[in-house]
């Protein structure tokens, strides 16, 4: 098998097997194909596309590179929840505790956030004392023992993927569904999901841009689970501002807390509910999606939900007390409001500017390596739709320079946009793929 | 500037800036852009296409990667020729001390051979004592002299060409009609020409497989001729037989010799003519084409071009009394016919498993180091359409070793194909593009 006749049959459209797929993965993860040759390879795709079994293919290919975590002795059915990236995006950590208070084991390795998108290991890391690198013994014994655990993910799962992400971001083909498809899948398959839910966010916060984008991405994801024997469904969710009112670690943890605690923003719930029902339903504990909604509104008006998730931080060595007393959390030193300086509605609050401005004050990390500031960000005061007067608080900053409040309130204020018609509010569920 | 944007612009179909395929070009020639990069980029264009400015910039900026050969000092127009490359392709050998003896200066760069196409320089030096490697004042000196000198590239000509042609080599992107067509102007500018005839061979032993590509091809480098100001015309030939009889190094020269004396096969001949009445022409010596040929012919017969080879070879210290009595030219061992075992007429003779079959006998490398055997080749003894008989020679093979003979013998007998009807014989000249 000769690389340049792989990248041939793809210049002419033509499918790839199977062997050549395992060949180009398995020979650019141990050097042996030079990099420029995967690159050119990587743009033939992009431009040329491939089909569901190519794509389950590569998937499997990648999935294969690494260890493949085995969740077999938690016994019952693994379900997994990952979304595909967004920008107040804190539904794991209230979903996760959910759904686990309802007998469905969880075990969540998640990532760090990059770019202007959240990351779930980030805002676990911002509750004092919360371990998320543990070794995988530990992390199963913490399954088995209450149920969850979430930690970051410390095993070095599809590293293919990882190899190839980086490429495609440095040739300017991060946005292909096949390859979206297979870097997702891949490494839900490496961590072990024998089912999936996946909330695939679009929007200007989300790697789709629109709902047929997204219905694509999600199809072929589904593809890809039926091929590869791991049930998936998809909710296409809205993206266009952000979801709940926090942006930043800290700040979505206590989001997320009070959530837990009965203070439910809208948008919010409906993405819990949504995802917790179709959880339980792979989960077979439910086939139902509206009477699963009742079972999880009862979880969390029961608490069960909230102390679940308590004792997942406990159990991975966090202290609850900044969680039971959200005024211990720690704070940033400025937290400064800024103010209408119109009469009307809101008209947009756009995710990815917004995820970008909580970058700027330190949120976010460029390269992997950087640290971030738990502490900073935005909490809006108003969601798009909502009635404005001058002087209304539109949203706080949280902020530990003053440099930075200064230049993310100047542009803060610019992105809130108002309108003076009175707006139609944009539905959050836009759909459910499940074949 | 990125280059992530400069791929991300070609994936999206737009036109690359002058600016943005400078900053490539040189940037991957000094290494400071990553060949992956480079290679994606390929592949996008490759893809995607690039229009007739793009592909200018693209063709200046490889020329400009390295030295620009000044042959400002000849004074006057300096017309060079080119040929896409083929199989029995002698014309460099003929035509350039012909149009040298109507006064036209020829200061030739040549290449050596690759794959199954012969190069001038690997047919030059199989003349005992000829120099291909002078110094290029030498060389210049020598045009001065005696109106011609043929070398072989030894200044490092469009650096970024031949950096770039390994690369699209290795990720399966050379047939490309704005690749190709800036690489090979690339090299025509840089090594001083003013005025270009191109012979773009099309058919079985050629890069362009159809005239359709080759029209393309012409009409792209005349464009790029005309934004790059160097006026270019295109004759699209034939190379579905190999041209002439004689396929091999010192062969083809024993061939060129012999045609200067007066032995001119039919196809031979009309590309000599066609081309160089358009490089007459380019060189103002003469406006009328039908009246080129006539003068063109006139030096053939009266030797004219014959005497100014002589003096070439002599002028680059080649031994004349090789060619003044060819049968002194070094001989292969074995030199054994293959004879028809079938009545009817040649079908065909497909170029390029010739071509290859040449390359088994040792004449063609595969890699640029390899050395070559100047003595061995094919000399047919039909061209397509010829009657034939049962016994009648088709070909002579010159070999050096009794193995290679041995598979060639069977192939060969293979490939030139009998056909029981009388066929009617393709054109030479396919066509002459000048705008």
């Amino acid at each position: 098998m000769r690389i340049t006749d792989i990248i041939e049959k793809k210049i002419k459209k033509q499918e790839l097997t199977k062997q050549e797929i395992e060949y180009f993965v398995t020979g650019y993860t141990n050097g042996e194909i030079k990099e420029y040759q995967v690159a050119a390879l990587l743009m033939a795709i992009f431009l040329n596309g491939m089909n569901h079994q190519e794509t389950t293919n590569l998937t499997i290919a990648m999935a294969n590179s690494g260890k493949i975590l085995d969740l077999s002795t938690l016994g019952e059915i693994i379900v997994d929840k990952h979304s595909t990236g967004g920008v107040g995006d804190k539904v794991s950590l209230i979903l996760l505790p959910l759904v686990s208070s309802l007998g469905v084991p969880v075990a969540k390795m998640s990532g760090r956030g990059l770019g202007f998108t959240g990351g779930t290991v980030d805002k676990l890391e911002s509750i004092p004392g919360y371990q998320t690198q543990i070794e995988i013994n530990q992390f199963i014994k913490n399954v088995e023992k209450i149920g969850i655990s979430m930690i970051s993910q410390t095993l070095d799962l599809a590293p293919a993927d990882k190899k190839l992400y980086a490429l495609r971001d440095s040739i300017s083909c991060v946005e292909s569904i096949p390859l979206i498809a297979s870097s997702i899948m891949s490494k839900k398959i490496a961590s072990g999901a024998q089912k999936i839910v996946l909330d695939v966010t679009v929007g200007k916060g989300a790697f789709m841009k629109d709902i047929e984008q997204a219905t694509q991405l999600s199809k072929t994801m589904i593809e890809i689970g039926k091929l590869a024997n791991r049930q998936t469904i998809c909710i296409i969710t809205n993206m266009n501002e952000p979801l709940g009112y926090a942006i930043g670690n800290s700040l979505e943890v206590i989001e997320a807390v009070k959530f837990l605690k009965g203070d439910m923003p809208q948008d919010l719930k409906q993405v819990v509910l949504e995802l917790g029902s179709y959880m339980l339903k792979l989960a077979k504990k439910g086939e139902d999606i509206e009477k699963n909604k009742i079972r999880l509104l009862e979880n969390l008006e029961n608490k069960k939900a909230y102390h679940k998730f308590l004792e997942l931080v406990e159990n991975q060595g966090g202290d609850i007390r900044y969680l039971t007393d959200l005024k211990k959390m720690p704070k940033a030193s400025y937290i400064e409001p800024i103010y209408s300086k119109k009469n009307g509605y809101i008209q947009q609050i756009d995710s990815k500017k917004i995820g970008e401005l909580v970058g700027i004050l330190g949120a976010k990390r460029e390269k992997k390596e950087d640290s971030i500031d738990a502490k900073v960000g935005i909490v809006l005061n108003q969601k798009v739709t909502n009635q404005v007067k001058i002087g209304d608080v539109l949203a706080y900053i949280h902020a530990n320079d003053e440099e930075k409040l200064k230049e993310v309130k100047i542009k803060l204020e610019e992105e809130i946009k108002i309108s003076e018609q009175k707006l139609e509010k944009e539905k959050t569920i836009l759909g459910v793929i499940t074949k």
